[in-house]
């Protein structure tokens, strides 16, 4: 059981939505800012560096966007559907993007191999999370 | 003239989209991340904080929020008007809400009437980046 | 293996130091990260909220040395001693003064006593990223 | 007058230190974030990036310490000295550190010459908040 499980669990107002997907979409959001800024770093390092520049700013923009989306998630007091869903929404949106980039590359760079893999498991969870979000 | 319009005017690949309001919505960005940051602690500081909660916690949502949209506005490089609009619509939607909250308490906590200033006008400027990222 | 290892493995400058201690700490500074956000809110929502002040608002501090910490951390290209140096000084004292306040708590807010053992262990593994960067 | 400085003359605590020197580092802090970002995202753009990277990584570094140590400055409750100085101290380092790199660009990059302007602005800002934060 991860920490942010462990303290959603003894949170006086409990979770805004189901613990099992928020905690889910949380720890996704965490693992995610830093492997896309790991692997924003890789590419800086790779000899073909020239290549890797769209990989790196969407890296970038995916650890801004993944940081914010946890910690909004990470607080159940007072929480506000309208405010989760649209940073949710720009989660995934950065997610896709960024995971997408990251394939093209995955054959050469095991790191972006391994970046998108993450990526997609955190929109996956973003997309569970919006389905408890409704209107 | 801002730094952020300093370094835009200097960025090899120019302006992602139309310069003054890109920057006018980067620097309401970086504004308002502060301004929240120090309204939800000045909320923390009152003698009736038990009736803040529900602005401290947007105030910090708000934050967040305006913290991962300057920065990824503030990248030229390889811009994603898809990853981009996402974004600004989530910072909208963020501000939006928090200003409310704030205007609530504007007649009793002057730094609440500012935040909400504050917050207004960084909604406004997304308003406007939003109209440059048409689908 | 965390994916945080997993990258660190695949990158073509080989990790800055040595790579079990470094990605402890990593992990480590997200994790702290969540659980003080994750902390000061439920601190928000506790009955007795005028007593938790301070614990919120060093949670809140914490937060955020912790993800920027984790963030520089995250890069070995060009990796900086003195940079990283300082940043994990600033890291390891926030997590020391949070630890201590949350401590406070513990008998009587689970939470409190949860993240005063994620800031105590990521204090640790900051103390043991300094032995590494010797001047 | 900012609305840092704004918000920070109605918080019900006053200001932890004195006004005029907190809010310029504030400010400081917070314009060297989106300095850093959009430098380092113009280096990526240059032809010669390769020379760029270790310029990109510092810029990425010194963004990230610097909105950690805005943030902890905007906060005025319960504030502790020793947190605020080895944060404070943190910056200061990066600051240092990266107006370094980037005045090595400066001829040949104007938004390197600039970035440096704000990085040593906001390094100076460092030594007069540390000079209030005496042990």
């Amino acid at each position: 059981m991860t920490y942010a499980r462990q303290i959603l669990d003894t949170h006086p107002a409990g979770s805004a939505i189901e613990a099992e997907v928020l905690v889910a979409c949380i720890d996704a959001c965490f693992d995610c800012a830093q492997s896309c800024t790991a692997c924003g770093d890789a590419d800086l390092a790779e000899d073909d560096v020239a290549t890797m520049i769209r990989c790196i700013r969407l890296c970038l923009d995916c650890s801004d966007v993944c940081i914010a989306t946890g910690q909004v998630l990470s607080r159940q007091t007072e929480f506000d559907s309208d405010l989760a869903r649209s940073v949710v929404q720009a989660c995934l949106q950065a997610c896709g993007i960024c995971s997408q980039e990251c394939d093209r590359h995955a054959a050469h760079h095991e790191h972006c191999r391994i970046c998108a893999e993450v990526c997609r498991r955190c929109e996956q969870t973003c997309v569970e999370v919006l389905a408890l979000l409704v209107v």
